[in-house]
Order: structure tokens, then sequence, then C-alpha cells
């Protein structure tokens, strides 16, 4: 089968490959989109960085290099393996790629997905979603009801690292949140909050082609940071109070610091984005309005389930922010991600 | 009446003041113990760093300079003004300080802790705990039982500082803590987190002679993070976990820095000290362990109930950490305090 096999820094190759068959446990899939991450992006440009160890087998799942990448996919169940009894040929599935341990401190809190030796299916183990085909076990599985398509299904992945995070954040209708970035993670946040009866959203965003993206999907409290004075601004959306919840989708520190300075009393800023450089952060601005910094970081299943019933649900667009391409062309996709070109493509593995 | 009057940077006078007159609604009180913050240390050496305006009449008490200071104080009611039934002439009580404005978006929440314009008696008012007598509102006292004497009082406030802290960090009993600075709150801390049950609470503190004090009440786990590896010794101390809370009562970077990397996955720092500088702070440090950083200022009334009723449990001992001096030795006791040494000294306002 066609497969983009990880090899090494800025080689991935699109190669024959041997099709997998199911074990006990397992399904095989027929893979149909697999979307492309910003973690496939730091794998293949700089994987030194991504945080990932590419030298020793992992300890989790045994596997090393060469890697199938794809790890935000669905797919259809062709073959099922030995004792499999919830799902069945023909369901559609997304799939919730985490390996964890099951015996560090997060694992025993059921916190899986900051397990202290984590590893996903398409970033570090025996397959993924970038594969005309890919065998995992069935307990990953999710599958999709009739009125979500194996389109929303690869972005399931995505919607729920941000359905996670407003989880997390302890929102409730009648509060209002603030998006610092309007990428697939922002986007998603907004979904979310939409889903969750949240009213006030504010999304602030320097770039306008992300704007007008989000825009597209009903959001309606825009800001430019770059040219537009964000704290006036939510000042006179919330009445002067402040948001109840930030979330930073931008992973830079400015965000962070807009954040915290537009809290009402006893609000939370939550990161969901990743860091590359630490920020300058004087703590007393936490004390004196009794607020909070917090971390999310992937999801659990819950929070694929909660996803997919909000897809089917209808909470869910994915007009003007995705685009698919075909297997041959991923290196080309990474290359104008990486230019800031583009916002969540998805790859069509069996060239749909 | 003799009163300690704080006119301007280091000019702290004893001094001749009238005798205050209890007006509707206010009882007078005959103060017996104030104790030395590191606020009143700020207003004497460093007023235009304190935070507080004195150049313009307080915005919600109408005050100004000159101000009698002692904001964390017991007293005696000695006579009460039209319309007061809740007190009586005799009862001991400690007093809530804070005054608030009821009207920005802190009050409207009942956060009157965080109020935008707060105010406190003995900082920023027509009276304080370092004078022989003073005038307060019925509302702010809270009656001191039998066997809660006015020393302890005079405790209630620094002791809700850190209640206040414990109480929003949502500790519960079975989880272990961290506290980075045995001071005053730091032993606060300690008394709060015993009196809720919590039974692993290691110290981190490198002043030996703020280890011992801590220890002389009843700390056991003690580590002086100068000579020793803080996070070996938690890891020993939790099974390889991590705490659930980390405080920080010691202000400086470092001590947030560490407890961060001494947390349990999912793990809260509380920041209940004030910092005068920034810090380097990565925020993916919290994504990975999907941790929070949060901060706590002053108290509630509830802050203040709770507090006695734990020490007329017997939860609270000031053995060890808090000296008496007279009205006379007040900016003495600054310097000293000042110089780093001693912890909590309490001023005798009747000269007993």
């Amino acid at each position: 089968m066609k497969a983009a096999v990880f090899h090494a820094k800025e080689d991935l190759r699109i190669e024959e490959v041997d099709e997998p068959s199911p074990g006990p446990g397992q399904v095989k899939l027929r893979n149909a989109y697999a979307g492309i991450c910003g973690s496939d992006l730091h794998v293949y440009y700089s994987p030194e960085a991504a945080g990932l160890d590419f030298d020793h087998p992992h300890p989790v799942t045994g596997s090393s290099l060469p890697q199938i990448l794809g790890h935000e996919f669905s797919g259809t169940v062709v073959e099922v393996g030995e004792g499999v009894t919830d799902v069945s040929e023909g369901d559609r599935v997304a799939v919730w790629p985490i390996y964890y341990c099951g015996e560090c401190a997060a694992c025993r809190k059921g916190m899986f997905n900051v397990c202290q030796k984590i590893g996903f299916h398409g970033l570090t183990s025996h397959g993924g979603g970038m594969a005309e085909y890919t065998t995992v076990d069935a307990s990953k599985l999710h599958v999709l009801p009739e009125n979500v398509d194996l389109r929303l299904g690869a972005l399931v992945e995505p919607m729920a690292v941000a359905w996670h995070a407003v989880d997390r954040s302890g929102i409730q209708p009648g509060q209002r949140a603030l998006i610092a970035g309007a990428g697939p993670i922002g986007i998603g946040v907004w979904f979310a909050l939409r889903a969750r009866g949240i009213e006030t959203v504010i999304v602030s965003e320097p770039s306008e082609v992300r704007r007008n993206a989000i825009q597209g999907v009903g959001a309606e409290l825009l800001v430019d940071p770059a040219s537009e004075d964000l704290s006036a601004r939510v000042a006179e959306l919330t009445d002067g109070d402040g948001v109840d919840v930030a979330f930073d989708a931008a992973g830079v520190g400015v965000a962070i610091t807009s954040a915290l300075a537009n809290l009402t009393p006893g609000g939370k800023v939550v990161v969901v984005a990743l860091h590359e450089k630490p920020m300058q952060f004087l703590p007393t601005q936490l004390v004196m309005s009794e607020t909070e910094i917090g971390g999310t970081l992937g999801y659990l299943q819950a929070d694929f389930d909660a996803v997919i019933a909000a897809m089917a649900g209808g909470k869910y667009d994915p007009t003007g922010w995705v685009d698919v391409v075909g297997l041959d062309e991923v290196t080309d996709a990474f290359g104008r991600l990486r230019a800031g070109r583009g916002m969540k493509v998805l790859v069509s593995s069996s060239g749909e």
C-alpha cells in the first residue's frame, strides 16, 4: 500500500509498504482523511525540537523510525481481529490515537493525555493515518453517526483538543470568553464554546485570513490586536468587566499578557497552544485580581465522544478553513502550512 | 490618646491625637494588639511603591495622611454607637479591616478582597490598631470566643490571608502540599492545611531561623532548598508523584519555578506572596502536565470566621514566632523586621 513515511529531518517519502493485518483486539481501517498538525511540521522540520525521542524505541509502543505519519484521522473498518465485538466491518470511525503507560502519576489519575510516556498512532507507533490502511486497537475507535462524514471525522482530533481545553476551563453559560488566535485550535475553541452555550466570544487574531475564516463559521466579535485596542474592545463588549476565561490558542507571550489584562476578577487564562519561548511574567498580576493561568493538552476519549455528539448536532462547520490534498501532495502541503498559507489540511489517503 | 501616626516616608510619630467617638452603626474599641505587616514596612520605607495613593483622599473612605497604622488588630468594645445591636461593651473582637466600593466587577461578585478601590482600616482610613482606641463599623467585628485571647485575635488577619489561599486552592484531605517560605504567611498556610486535615505538608525554607520556627509549631517535613535537592525530597515524600498544591509564600520567582517542577499532573501553584520582580516562565510547562498557577489576596469575612473557629479548636499556636512590643517601640521593630530579624511582631497599644 501507499504511505507517507517519515525517515528523518525533511525526509518524508511516499512509498510502498506492506499492508498491515489486525492482531487480536485490533481492527484494520481503510483510512479516509488525516489532518496535518503543527506536531507533524515540527517532526518534519525540526525533529530534535519536537519533544520526541526518535533515537530509541518508544517506551510504550516499541516503535522506531521510519514512521507513517497521520494522527488526526478517520477511516472505515475493513477487517476485525480476534475478539473484537464492539465494531463491525463498514463502521466509519475516528481514532483516539493515544498510547499510554498506565503506571505514571498522570495515568493513575486517568489523565492519559499527559502520560509521562505518551505515544501517538501516526507519530510514535506502528502505523498512521497517512497511508491506505492501518491497524489499531478496537478500544481506540469512536464510531461516527450517519450524519458525520469522514472529513468531519478527521477533524474530531483537533476539535477534541479545543473541547478538552474548554471543558477544563470550567466556563459556564452566561460567562464571557476571549480567544487569542484563530488557527484550527482557536476555531475549535470557538465551536466548543458555542456548542456549550457561551454567547459572548471575542476573537483576537492579527491575520486577516484567519479573522475571515472564523467569521465565515459565525464569529462576530472580531478584533485585530495589531490595529485595534484589544482592552478597550473587551471592556466595551463586557460592560467593563473583562472576560471570565481567555484561551491562548496563539502560543506567544503577548497573547497571555493581554489575556491576563482582560480577565474579570477570579477569571482564568487557559493555555492550549505550545510556546517555544519563555515569557516575562509578574506573578503579582495573578494575585491582585485572584486570576489563574492553566495549561491543557490533548484530549481524553470522553472529549472525542463529546465532539462527535456536537458534530452530529450540527455544531461544527468545516467551510472555508479546511482543504483536502492527496497523499502525493503532503510535502508540498507541509511547505505551504509552514509558510503560513492555509489552515487545516486533510490528506486523503484513498484519493477521494 | 497615644497613636502611631504615619506622616510621610520614614516619618512615623508616636503622638497624642483625639480619642475617636463612635458614629451610628460604629463601635469604639480599646485596641489590644496590632501586628506589623509587610505592607506596613512598604508604606514606611517606600510609600511610592506600596501601591497606595497617598496624594489623594481614598476613593472609598475619603481619608488622607496622616494615617494611624495597624490593620491586623484586636480589641475590646468599650462603647457602641446608635443602632448597634450585634455586639456589646466588653466583647473582645478581631476586625475585618477592608473597605470596598461595592460597585466594581470584583465587588459585584462578592470578591471584596480584590475590590478595585479597596481600603484598609489602619492603612487608608480614619484610624487603626496602633493607637489606644479606634472606631469601626460594627459589621466589621468578629467576636472572639472565650478561649481565643486578644493576642491570637490580632493574628486572625494574617492567618486569614493564608486560610483564604488554602480555601481557594481547593486542596482536599488525602492530597499533599508544599509550602515555599516559612514566614508568617507560610506558617499560616501550614496551620490552615493541618486544620483542614492535610497530612503531608512539605516546607521549603532557606532560613534556619524560619525552619526552626515552623518546626516549633509542629512541621516535620522540612527542606533547606539551598543545601538540599528539593525535587528529590518531594519525590521521596510523595512516592514520586509530586504535590497536589504548592503555595508560594516566598515571593521570589525561583519559588514558583521549583513549585511547578514539583507538582503532580493536574496540580496547582497558589501564589499568596507579592512579587516585586517579574520572572521568566515557559507557559508550555503548564501545558505538558495540565498544571495551573493562581493568585490569592487577602480574605473575606468568612475566612475570619473560619480562622477564629479553628483557633477556638486549638489549631493555632503562636509559640516561637510572635513577639510583642510597646507602641513606643514600633519604629525599632520596623527596622528589625526590615533587616530580616524576627517574624511576626505585635504592637501592644494598651501597654500590656
